[in-house]
């Protein structure tokens, strides 16, 4: 569930995000995105958990690879029903991982 | 709850955990360590969500601030009591986030 990504650099978009009530669809659609991402050119890995906060990083090689998965087009379906339905509010950053290190 | 960072570039430290059974303390030691790095310099937030997997994300101004932060003394106490009791597993990922936005 940690996931294993290769050595630095490479790069990080973290989603964090606060949920409207009710599932909404949400489910199966963060099932669905999960499983395109990870088809994506370019992924590396992903990690999640939610409490009151939702918070989900994704790992990729390049800039490239994160631009083009923003750009798929049943991501920015979703990325529109996030923002009519799924959200109250959300961040997004892309980083740049420079150095890692675990245990 | 969805830290509020100023313009980019700042770092963000990506802190993911996979916790052993019981609390052995550690949800004390999580309060004082959260109100201790709010008090370093650098520190810009922090959002943390758990369920299977433990996700802790913070800001910080500089790589300078990160530094200081792992090198504080109580700080060192609780990465070797994470190490021995907490967690069965961890990985910290150093980025700088080059980009953000928000709904």
């Amino acid at each position: 569930m940690i996931a294993q990504t290769p050595a630095t650099p490479y790069y990080a978009v973290i989603f964090t995000s606060l949920r409207t009530e009710g599932d909404n669809g949400y489910n199966d659609m963060a099932v669905e995105m999960a499983r395109l991402a990870a088809e994506q050119d370019g992924f590396l890995g992903v990690e999640s958990a939610r409490d009151e906060l939702g918070i989900t990083v994704s790992y990729w090689e390049t800039l490239e690879a994160i631009k083009n998965w923003k750009a798929n087009t049943r991501h920015l379906l979703a990325q529109q029903k996030g923002r009519a339905e799924w959200y109250t509010h959300y961040k997004v950053r892309i980083c740049k991982v420079e150095r890692d290190y675990e245990f």
